[in-house]
């Protein structure tokens, strides 16, 4: 068994330079040996900072290069489907980041080159590998609150993107709530079978004017029974917002946001502490880590992907169901959504 | 002004005896002087403890009684609408437990004649009187959060009651959610719009043969534009769960349980806590106290009812809208439910 | 056996209104029927407030009254010894707020006029009553924790009292650590052998010109082997600070405060809830009740109680200890303490 | 200024290790180029782990290396002093491992020689670096909590280390304490003027028979006239208990453990988590590499070390007062120690 997995990252943009530092410094087995990007300044930048030997422009030339034994995809995700495709028929070993496409039939066309390659393909559903919710899964497969009957997820970020982000982002059902769907899977251990979706406009008007919403509530039904909820916000004042509860037959576990430190100060109008992580990068970073990590110990011993490629489906369905329950205002079945 | 008020009790089941115990001896400008209950020992037993020194069979005793000025009529749910229509006829003022009635019509008809008796009526929502939902209240009028856009209570009770207590009950939602219906409004400070509704049965299948659920889920669309979520379960095993929150524009609130100590232990195996109070008798002790203390003011100062006539019709208006859409598995509008 | 207990109360001044309500209102077989104190305007407030029927001047009074089975003795310290034995030797049972003296001396003769009378006599270490202690002294009995190793009570009031309250009060180990010395016995099932004791002041000079300290530590060393510290101060700014912590061979309790509501609010600058309760009427509600009714089912049902002698007069020991500590710069030996 | 630090490593024992990842990994500016040990095949692990180049047996041969800029002293604390001494005089910058010494006489020798060859030179009490110290720290010096009045460390080691291991410690003052001291100075900005300790063997009897105590409390009065309290034991069964409390005239600053997750689950019997963070190397991470990167950018920078030669000292003689004040059972001042 080789013992080293070399990497070449593609996209130097807002997620790529994590990978990035995780690839050259906190995943022994990984190797970075080049990153492309269009923007040669953005690659340049991440890969002094990473000491990564070989820059490129296009995806296609980290694709080619022989010494490459797997791909990290950060670009835009209209990007994705072709270069899972490309990097399929190539041989490479794929880590994707969320979602593959907006359009199911892109996705199926990028799972079949997958499967057809006998590669390996994980995608960068990231929250799997918190802490936090692992622990939860973990309550839930063990049994420790029996079996799940309620269920809600709450996910806000800090601030709304810029409007700009906002149209081809697929909206907040695609783009936010889709990350709540897979934990919504992974943490019940059960498929979903109805979605009743709801949206509003409360932070920012601007959000009508792109036909989006920046708050949004869905109920959804599981096939064994059980209920639950999740809301999304996109400003949540006093930083980033991510828990989750499961009421079962046995018990409640919750998972409580995480906070730079354990300090609490008794003042003269309250007791108070500072404010959780403000976002993602700072609540997410070990998840980050332990993602890659996974990724590359499949590969390298031949072992399952932690995500696989209905995990990185369904997720998609479900926020097209939600989508779609929302324009008709009716509860959607899962069934009704197709390729 | 009067500086006294004397109450005679009707009924002394489930929750006779706690309003009987805090009229006798927690709110010092009430007087208890009567009690009622066809079951004769229910009765004595409560004015025993209680040194209530008249004993009668019939709410109808009560309601003739000259030295009486109030009535709290704690009888059976499909009693109260007949009980108040008399007490307002005799001008006696009254603290009737919630609902009123599970039909619109006799809402209507008791609220109508209240109204023309010029009494005071008062519908047992205690939980308005509770510490922490006054708080959350004070934080949404006080602005301290900013406009309300999310919003989630949980309301779970720790056992279910028996299958018999069911049939008349008129169901999960009018008999456990309407407590958390009427809180939605009070803590929003809004009317509900439209409401999804879905249940369950996961605790026990006996529901499913009563046609009830033990499990239920409602999303709400404010009009104002919020949305927010209700969870219910006829069971969890740590306790009367009770909490809830709001997502404001400047910041979020929440209510955690009641716990009978504060105490943490760091055991071997884990850092754990007794468990929350088991029951609304426990968790909302205080409440029960602070709503007959509300309304024992209201009618001596002559000052306003904190819960109106209104407040008491439109959690049952939610309630029936909720079973509609249930039953017909779509959203329903609130205007779509009438008497 | 008798089902009543009619008490006088002695003293209407700052902790006589509390145990006046308790014995009007929540003991239900106490019966309050006399009240003394030589300012009738307050005795009058508290007998009119809680129907209290006779209202007189003097302790004498009320010990010569043969309607009176037990007094309840909450006038000065000085007065405390005379009136237990007046009392003791009236046949009274005796409940008295602490300490009995400052003076071992007058404790002592205290204590044999209340033995050899064959009287109950329960002093008012109301904190034994309090479901927090309850629980950790419940932890250190059962074993939950194993051998108390360590220790650390926190015990701080919001305010200082005036200076003119100072200096008859004994000093801060005899008016304000003497509760938990009783605390620091009574978790951890042990008497203390060696005390250290320094003070300082850190929050009014005034203290320094009463010869008084506002700020004190002590270190213990119990008989077991066992270590521990109190801190006291007479300024927390933010409430009552009430707080005990013991690590044993299995594990660790720790009690913390309580707060009106278990409200949490995340604004924009920090996560925070609203302050715990400001000082002991608040916070020891529930023990003043406890206590009361402990000493009269005691009482009633002849049961041993719940505070002995011994335990009235073990923490005087220790306060003059920690006196002398602090004055001779030394560790001293409790057996260095005697009347 | 050179934008590189190169760091020769000294010891692959215990910290050894940390500190070697740290360079090689966490600190974009330390560049680890030597590692030295007795002990080859320990060396040989941890260069092999590192990718470090150099792998030599002693000491003087890291210091020898014109190559290397800085060296960490990792090495057992009676070679310390020594090392140091050599380093200075070698021209090199000097990171050492808590203490210098257990001899005020060997610390004066090392800071002479440091101080006469001007490099520089911190000592490893990271404590100061970790998030939650830093916060109090910053409370503290801001104002925010006003003057310290009161102050109360909580530091427990989850287990107690080989009995062979205590003989060459000095004792729980020197070997556990002293960052606890550390601590004292660091957060309340003062100095300490008397000691008064006391100890106890609770934990394991073996302690005794190596004339050392497992379970230790010290009381501190700090020139400013502020109390304090730290208590120390060899064995909290739930975990690493690394918390401080300070009262300051305005309000009060207290951190609490560090958890893997922030997880909790009511269950049937109880409300908990998983304990808290096992042992320094969890609970520290952080810390390990801050203290690094400070000293890193301190050196290359020419900045103030954040940890002085005083600060490397005061510690140890608050240590050996500790030791004399349990010896001699009496308050000893910090001006009696003398090298």
């Amino acid at each position: 068994m080789k013992n080293e997995l070399c990497f070449g990252l593609i996209g130097a943009g807002r997620i790529g330079p994590v990978h990035a530092e995780t690839l050259a410094w906190r995943v022994p087995q990984a190797r970075l040996v080049a990153i492309a990007d269009l923007k040669q300044p953005a690659a340049q930048a991440v890969a002094s900072r990473c000491n990564i030997p070989k820059i490129v422009s296009s995806g296609a030339e980290i694709i080619a290069d022989p010494a490459i034994d797997a791909v990290a995809i950060c670009s835009p995700t209209d990007t994705h489907a072709d270069l899972i495709v490309a990097a399929a028929k190539a041989g490479k070993h794929i880590f994707c980041e969320k979602p593959i496409s907006l359009s199911l039939k892109e996705i199926d066309r990028a799972l079949a080159a997958v499967e057809s390659a006998g590669v390996k393909l994980q995608v960068g559903f990231n929250r799997r590998f918190d802490s936090n919710f692992l622990r939860v899964r973990q309550a839930v497969v063990s049994g420790e609150i029996g079996t799940p009957n309620l269920f809600h997820i709450v996910s806000r970020d800090p601030f709304p993107p810029p409007l700009a982000y906002l149209r081809p982002s697929g909206g907040i059902f695609l783009d936010m709530m889709v990350h709540d769907f897979d934990m919504a899977r992974f943490l019940m251990g059960d498929e979903v079978e109805e979605v009743f979706a709801a949206g509003a406009v409360m932070v920012d008007p601007g959000f009508a004017r792109e036909n989006d919403f920046d708050t949004a509530v869905v109920l959804l039904r599981f096939r064994g029974g059980a209920l639950g909820t999740i809301d999304n916000s996109r400003k949540s004042t006093f930083g980033y917002d991510q828990r989750v509860e499961i009421l079962g037959s046995k018990g409640k576990i919750a998972s409580e946001n995480r906070y730079p430190n354990q300090v609490i100060v008794s003042g003269e109008r309250s007791v108070y502490s500072d404010l959780p992580y403000n976002f993602f990068m700072q609540r997410y970073t070990d998840s980050f880590t332990a993602e890659i990590q996974a990724f590359t110990e499949a590969v390298l011993e031949d072992k399952p992907i932690a995500v696989t490629g209905a995990d990185s489906r369904m997720p998609v369905v479900m926020a097209l169901a939600a989508g779609k329950s929302s324009d008709e205002h009716r509860p959607v079945r899962i069934s009704e959504i197709s390729a």
